[in-house]
């Protein structure tokens, strides 16, 4: 009951890294939605693997990564229907995964995974918890997307660190469309090129020494009326947080100044309102991220998102084995991304958009 | 749907700050449970408001915070039908609260609530939005514990800092019982006198200014069997975010080393697996909080909570008259706790054993 | 998880029949809906007991059922917030239950109780499976039928038979409001007076042999706008479905020509669609039951409950020791409902008061 | 959020009659479980349509309906993941059905479709709410009769009646596993040979007037433990009619005795407790068809499902053009099954299934 998710829409993914396919069935779409194909590809992409010498931060492995709908859209429109979309896994099952089943990972699900389903998980490449899966979850989000800016909605990230290299935050006041849609169109969403150089560097050379490295994303979300979500449970930081958690990797999330929050003074904290130029009413500064009490202001929405460096490396790490319950050395083979932030943007994204589209669904 | 919360088991939380009651029920708790009613009243009192010179950081308004059972519970034992119970609420619109209706407090959800619900919200006090309702939040925790308990899970917090100030973390590997019981009977939760004497003269100073500050609560969850939780949308991370985001001024969730792991390799982030002296399996560091792919590894389960400052504050802040349609300055009267941290402790426990009951009630 | 149903309303019920109070939680709610408390507890008397000599089918027990709201409504409109409201209980636990724990009533729920709660169940009075839970479910309907009043639709039951002495039907075309209204103001719920007298002097029959009868209720429903609900398995049926069987002694639905289509030609069964007076698309007939793949025509929604008898009964039945593990014989004592039929009658329109909102609110 | 169900299992369903295929997930599996696949396809067979001369039931076009699982299933076993499986559509959109759109076959959901999608609907052969989907409901149904089965639990089903023409109910008592598996082997599922061979005439006599009729199934659960279910919203009446509602020309559901139950007094209908010959406890009759307060008794759970006439006949209808806005008249080309009751029975066994295996889990 995990891989459903179900508020004023629901979504359901499915799927191991190796099975014969991997999708989505999204529900509760309004009927009449026109959903551009070549849009969601181009999003899609972003998340895709496939690095070259300019993009060391992902594996060369090749993957086309183009969703095939079985439901839910026809003549390129929403019906109604619940919307299904799957991927066809071209690996599956190539190699033989009799060591990962016996040696857990260290930074994996193996070993959870191992007690949770008492040794029936599917352990190839990681099965259902995947970061492949997140390619599901991005049909999905890149579905929401389309839907939420004809609403004015519009949703975008930059990477905001990589290591202890830390580029600036939006500005989230100010932040606007065409911020956005810049950072839509490159590969690695940095807007400032020294600093994209410089944590691109990092990466490389993190990577010459088969180690990995994480970073924090910052994603807003702009256009969005005042007085979607909901107070307790079913607030904006609790149905955001509970989409975004699904990606594997994401190990914090936190809202407006967040953290930062924690050292602010309440006088300093506090937005004080205002009204803006069309006489809306506004908040002067943005500290609060565009939610207070679990509910959008309609300020920019703005959170971040801790991503933990790839457990996959090519440094010889210490574990056990399950079945002869000893001590052993794992070393594992294969080409994994150094650093799986960048191809997590567009991820977080996805999962900000179904949210979005969620809390406007259910006004 | 909203102030319900449905998974394995299922809370609803009820009520406004100046209405006649706020209350919880709590349903899908196993039949025959014993609740020692004294014991939870003591992990109510550690919420409860009703400072003195000694512990500046609360209102020295006084409030008794008694539960009345309505249901559920037979001769002191959970008779399998949901638990219901209410605390009355003693100061019961005794103020006009006409002008904060028309102008909204910043940091408050007082705006976005009138937009949500047309200016037919409860206003007083904050409504279904105070923090008084975090009482009811903490009926419901503190049942969850004592059953945990029992299956030898035990859950603690303290404050990790307090503004700039900040404290030791928990040793993610080491924290035990004994550290854990020694906070719950803490009012100020810190275990380190000269770092606590340190956090009250802060709160104290910045409570003369009429201010406001915030911190960071930490909580640990040990004696967790492994394999508990889900891949996908109801794992640890999803289930305890969407929990602890109910509680007001909750802005940050970061699990194991959360935001930190993002500036470390993954060799170093990677904690290798081994076993322990009883021959169990156990990991030599616990970077990922005793969380992987949304399961629990049986290491202690911890994650960091940021409180932003109290919103209530006694210095003049800029708003805007809802009515009038113009700027106008805003002096909040009565007492305000000049830091919800300590306060919020227990809260967060409650939170957590919620989540956790819970994950264990779906094995 | 089973006493709290969650949709695009959420509703919670909880309380024994002889404990502290009984209660509901309602909440998705809209904010600034009027509820007239003296409307509501007219609907509420409704299914109170208290019979006397021309009313041989109550108890002559009486019960003031009088619900406080603790939350939700502020100055007589909802707020937004959930709506909690109580019943006290005024014989709380008096007698002693000792018997009624080792020996299972026949037809009850003391048995499955037993053994779904390891014998920890509160077997007062039925605790939590008694017919008094529905008090509960009445408040949250009749908070549901003045707001769907508002909006045109009108939901109105009748007792379609008591044992073998079957009234007319409601007629599905042209069932109007004026027919509902006054069966609202009707002690008895039958609009043919012979019919009505043969009813209850088969009940009083049946109560002088210390026997009971149960009986079918029809319900009706009109002023739907067409397009409510869904498909699968959040159709009308499955929704009211869902609801209508919360009601102890429930043990049938059907809708539209129910059973009877069974017997039916297609050509016979289909009812053709033509336009009605003022230029909208109706049926001709009604056999659908309003209701055509789980989403609403327009034409007036109609289904009919299956009631089965009373199980209380003073005749002495054969039953088991489940502590002596012997076979025995019970005698119930007290007085009974010999047909609760008649008070069944609020119930299954609160129920289905519910679940309409909840299909209005997910529009 | 209607094609997705979600209790302790969850159950989404996608796809429409004309589109790409049709599927189903089903997360909250157990891992281990072997799942035979041609056990399954048997399974499946049984609601495949392609009549014959012996078969008048069935339209004679042929459809091989062969499940492909794309996730879930790893060397015959579940592994815990979400199990989906499609179904390709062969006859996809090869008809124009722009007279369809327009003019709503009376008894079909395409009137309500349309008004709820805003014309936007998949209407080709009925879209997503055409009987085929129900092939994805047999999947999932399948699936999880071969876990029952190892628990000991059996469900099996007969035709009861077509039209007026009435078979003999299952002994609600001494049902057993040899008379559930002898049904399992037939295509009309009918015991008494003369019944039978009454009913399929009545069929055929229906089939050559280009008419259609209904009838009834009776289904029986055995081996069930008792304890199984909840009060209220979640008991087993109300979780199976939620189910079981969702197969298209479902109306009716009634538990035990059902309707019956009305006219009998209590003490007839009281089923008494008792010991069984191996000293469990068991009721003599089974009035209450194995469920007292939403909870098993451990007796077979019966109950019985009205299905209406096929709506799809080859008799002129009267109609309306939706563009027109003009009374029109319709004539449905094509092949279509006088009478779905065989068909359904196996739909009515999955269902049941599910619900089964979905209270299983929830203990």
């Amino acid at each position: 009951m995990s891989s459903i998710w179900k508020n004023n829409i629901s979504l359901s993914i499915f799927g191991q890294s190796h099975g014969a396919a991997i999708g989505m069935t999204l529900d509760g779409i309004p009927a009449g939605e026109s959903i551009d194909m070549e849009v969601l590809q181009q999003f899609l992409s972003r998340r895709a693997p496939g690095g070259d010498e300019n993009s060391p931060w992902a594996t060369p492995r090749k993957e086309s990564d183009i969703p095939e709908f079985l439901s839910g859209i026809v003549d390129g429109k929403t019906c109604g229907a619940p919307i299904t979309a799957i991927i066809r896994n071209e690996n599956t099952r190539a190699v033989d995964y009799a060591e990962l089943r016996d040696v857990p990972r260290p930074g994996h699900a193996d070993f959870t995974a191992h007690i949770k389903y008492n040794g029936f998980q599917d352990s190839a490449g990681g099965g259902h918890f995947s970061g492949r899966l997140t390619a599901a979850l991005c049909i999905a989000g890149g579905i929401c997307l389309q839907i939420l800016a004809r609403h004015g909605v519009h949703i975008g990230a930059h990477i905001l660190s990589i290591g202890d290299i830390e580029g600036r935050g939006f500005d989230p006041v100010a932040i606007d469309v065409a911020t956005l849609t810049k950072l839509d169109g490159m590969k690695f969403s940095v807007s400032d090129p020294p600093i994209a150089a410089k944590m691109i560097d990092r990466i490389a050379e993190v990577k010459s020494n088969n180690d990995s490295i994480g970073g924090v994303i910052e994603c807003a979300i702009i256009g969005l009326p005042p007085g979607l979500g909901n107070p307790m449970f079913n607030g904006m930081e609790n149905r955001l947080s509970q989409l975004v958690f699904a990606i594997p990797a994401v190990k914090g999330m936190a809202f407006g100044a967040g953290f930062e929050a924690t050292k602010m003074l309440g006088s300093v904290h506090n937005d004080p309102f205002c009204f803006g130029e069309s006489g809306g009413i506004k908040t002067k500064t943005n500290n609060h991220g565009g939610i207070l009490g679990g509910i959008t202001t309609g300020m920019p929405l703005i959170f971040r998102t801790a991503i933990k460096p790839t457990p996959s490396i090519g440094i010889e790490q210490d574990s056990i084995s399950l079945g002869k319950k000893e001590p052993t050395k794992l070393k594992i083979k294969g080409r994994h991304d150094p650093c799986i932030v960048p191809r997590a943007v567009p991820c977080v994204i996805a999962a900000a958009a179904i949210g979005v589209l969620d809390a406007m669904e259910g006004r």
